[in-house]
């Protein structure tokens, strides 16, 4: 019983990126196969993606979105209808060139993501001002080509939601772009306790196609950023390379306005990132498919049973470890797989009528009357979920820093990891510039700023902005 | 106001394959593309979809399995592992041969169904008999290069599920293969309301790599069959070709036994083809999206917000035309979408207190007290379930045959569409006899019969089964 789970877990001071795969393996998130470049999510990986969707899901309904489901094959000659949204992709997708015994006379991509499906099926189904809004959502499997591939982060086949929308105006169009923007802010900071910057990206490291990006950013623990999700408007450009029109009230001909907003599987990535200790995941517990491991010591079947009851008719989900293992490797296996709480029901603590339970987030431990256990976990779950994500938004302030000038800038760049927010010309010439200088990449613009000069070239400045190293 | 949406159905009676593809466009169930031989699945359509997924789900998980979900390409090698199964998929997989700009070293295939993949996994994490049974399932899609493509029924993308568990022993997996056979009769006969017909397939028509294959056979209106749904007892053939062992608890290596089962978007065809009638689709209530379509007739707020108000507190869904349409436009659009219920609250009937409900399978309708309304609405969607499966079972059963010879058999094939049940020798020559002269296939095997002689050759029999034409 010596291999406990969490000893073979690198400690994240010593190799982050090493203690990150660690801990994906080592809490049964994910696994390999004989397929390059993707990934296998294990039971436990799919649970938390489940429980994610199940919010999301509702979200987007609330709103007003439908699911639909498209196919997965783009013919070439469809895919290369919208000019920049090819010149954007081309390079990253997989081809499907053979069906059964028979080479195909036009080749297809596999879906690296849906916007020329969708404008196709609009085209057909939009016909009035009665037809609009029409808010679209699809759950399922996008394929790139990526060389380099990182569990949740970055793999060749991601399991994401896509939504598509189009609308009669403009302003419709630009307020759904934020509004989905903002669905997806409150996914992350309030069930995934992720603390995130919202904000647009630059005209260089906007989507393939857009007219404006927004993004969510998050921090992961060492100071590196994550785009957890983003919100695209698109204008009029796909509905006028697709041809897409309606008749407005007077009964003219008018392009309708589209956005377009994703996220990933990727989110799991930042959870771990987050939240992960040396002892493995630490999961919030409104996503955590199991919010208490019970682990009884010795005979205690009569109370752990009264316990288990009183869970069930909370609709607490638990799990409780029976087998012949020593106590001290279950309880590392509880921290490795990141389940909020841990209640040890020992044959010594109720001599006293106690139990024994620790929070998964900061592993503090305390003793409780065994009657109180379960509504004392009930709070504590609430507690849990608030702190971390307070935490979170501490270390992450904390490894915020402003620029004023370029020396200042590079000195950051070159001693830390974290954001670092400046006012910005504008110009792509200083954006990379900051890149080739420093690695760190425009993360997002959260304002307007005209009193300031750029941090890079020293001219009138026109925004505020976060830069940052990225996964 | 004229092209009320059901008048552009076909009826049945003249052309019913051509009826079936109407009600899927009339209902907005599916639509075309320019991606051949793919659906895309509107989002009416998708919400049937996401509510036997939810059942299901839900069932899947009271019987201990857990989803994951695998990579979607299979890598040439690793599929050609098990001989029977690579000659069974082969002539309809899709391929992968490039990757971004680059011709892949290896070439893949979309995975058609993935016990390749699960094995190869299966084979890393079971170890001892501690980790036996695996119950792991999987949501997703797969690709078969049909050439032919009908909506649900056939396409070359298919949603499904596809289960595959792992067992220490024959009669385990035996068991499992059995119990989840039950799991699809239950749901389609108690949430889809067809009755079906569960049995054994013939050797000819197992799955490729299976050693016992059983399945759920529903029959259409028409008479015609549709495979349900099929559960595979494997054996060790997988197990062996893939070299997966377990220590038992005797410390010794030995083989684990293995099943597959799956369902898809097909059973929305059977729903479609079962219950549909000339006016469009007919929903069971307990998979139908919308339950109550509400067809307000003048100023009548007052009460219908009331209605409302209680059908939400009842958690019935439904919907409301307030369109400028005619109200008899309006009930076709209900009767097409196949909305179990309709409630017409008209000023004219409220001088009465009274509203008109309308059953969407027999098209009844009734005059009740508006105050009655959802009460009655409550017990009518538990009535129209159990009609809906009495209804189909009724038809189903008058158009099953026995035939005792074969000049039956041939008569009834002749002129008659449906089931024929005779006794058969088990032999391969019969069926292909069958099939060459009547296109009948064998459906499946129910039981065994030692007491009467084959229906083809006149020789001693060893089983009961059904006979029919298939989708």
């Amino acid at each position: 019983m010596n291999d406990k789970k969490n000893e073979k877990i690198t400690s994240r001071d010593v190799d982050f990126a090493k203690w990150y795969t660690d801990v994906c393996k080592a809490a049964d998130l994910v696994d390999y196969s004989s397929v390059k470049g993707s990934m296998i999510i294990r039971p436990y990986g799919y649970a938390i993606w489940e429980n994610i969707v199940s919010v999301l899901d509702k979200m987007f309904k609330a709103t007003g979105h439908v699911n639909v489901q498209m196919p997965m094959f783009i013919p070439e000659s469809l895919f290369n209808i919208e000019k920049d949204h090819v010149e954007g992709f081309a390079p990253e997708v997989a081809w499907v060139t053979q069906g059964g015994n028979e080479k195909l006379e036009e080749r297809m991509i596999v879906r690296p993501t849906s916007e020329v499906l969708f404008c196709e099926h609009f085209k057909k189904i939009i016909k009035s001002y009665r037809d609009l809004p029409l808010l679209y959502n699809q759950w399922c499997t996008i394929v790139r080509w990526e060389k380099e591939t990182r569990p949740f982060l970055r793999s060749r086949e991601i399991l994401w939601q896509e939504g598509h929308t189009m609308h009669a105006t403009k302003e419709e169009a630009m307020e759904e772009t934020l509004r989905m923007l903002n669905v997806y802010r409150d996914l992350q900071e309030n069930y995934l306790a992720l603390p995130v910057i919202v904000g647009k990206k630059t005209e260089k490291e906007k989507f393939a196609g857009a007219e404006a990006s927004y993004t969510v950013e998050a921090m992961m623990w060492d100071g590196i950023a994550l785009q957890n999700g983003t919100s695209h408007y698109f204008g009029d450009g796909f509905a006028k390379a697709f041809n897409i029109q309606f008749l407005n009230k007077n009964n003219e001909l008018e392009t309708p306005y589209q956005t377009s907003w994703g996220v990933t599987t990727r989110m799991i990535g930042s959870i771990i990132m987050v939240h992960g200790d040396d002892h493995g995941l630490v999961l919030p517990p409104k996503i955590a498919p199991v919010k208490v491991a019970i682990i009884p010591i010795g005979e205690v079947d009569e109370v752990l049973d009264k316990i288990i009851e009183e869970l069930k008719t909370k609709d607490i989900s638990f799990t409780v470890d029976k087998t012949d293992k020593s106590p001290g490797y279950k309880f590392a296996e509880a921290e490795v797989k990141g389940y909020p709480i841990r209640l040890e029901v020992g044959k010594r603590d109720l001599e006293h009528e106690e139990v024994t339970i620790v929070r998964r987030d900061t592993l503090e431990k305390s003793k409780i009357r065994w009657e109180d256990a379960v509504s004392r976990i009930e709070e504590l779950l609430e507690e849990i979920q608030k702190d971390m994500l307070e935490k979170a938004r501490k270390r992450r302030d904390s490894m915020i820093y402003d620029a004023k000038d370029y020396d200042e800038f590079l000195e950051i760049a070159k001693n830390k990891n974290g954001f670092i927010k400046t006012a910005w010309c504008g110009n792509e010439a200083c954006e990379n510039k900051i890149k080739e200088d420093t690695t760190y990449k425009s993360r997002c613009i959260i304002e307007e700023c005209h009193d300031e000069n750029c941090v890079c070239c020293g001219k009138k400045a026109q925004y505020k902005i976060y830069w940052g190293k990225q996964y």
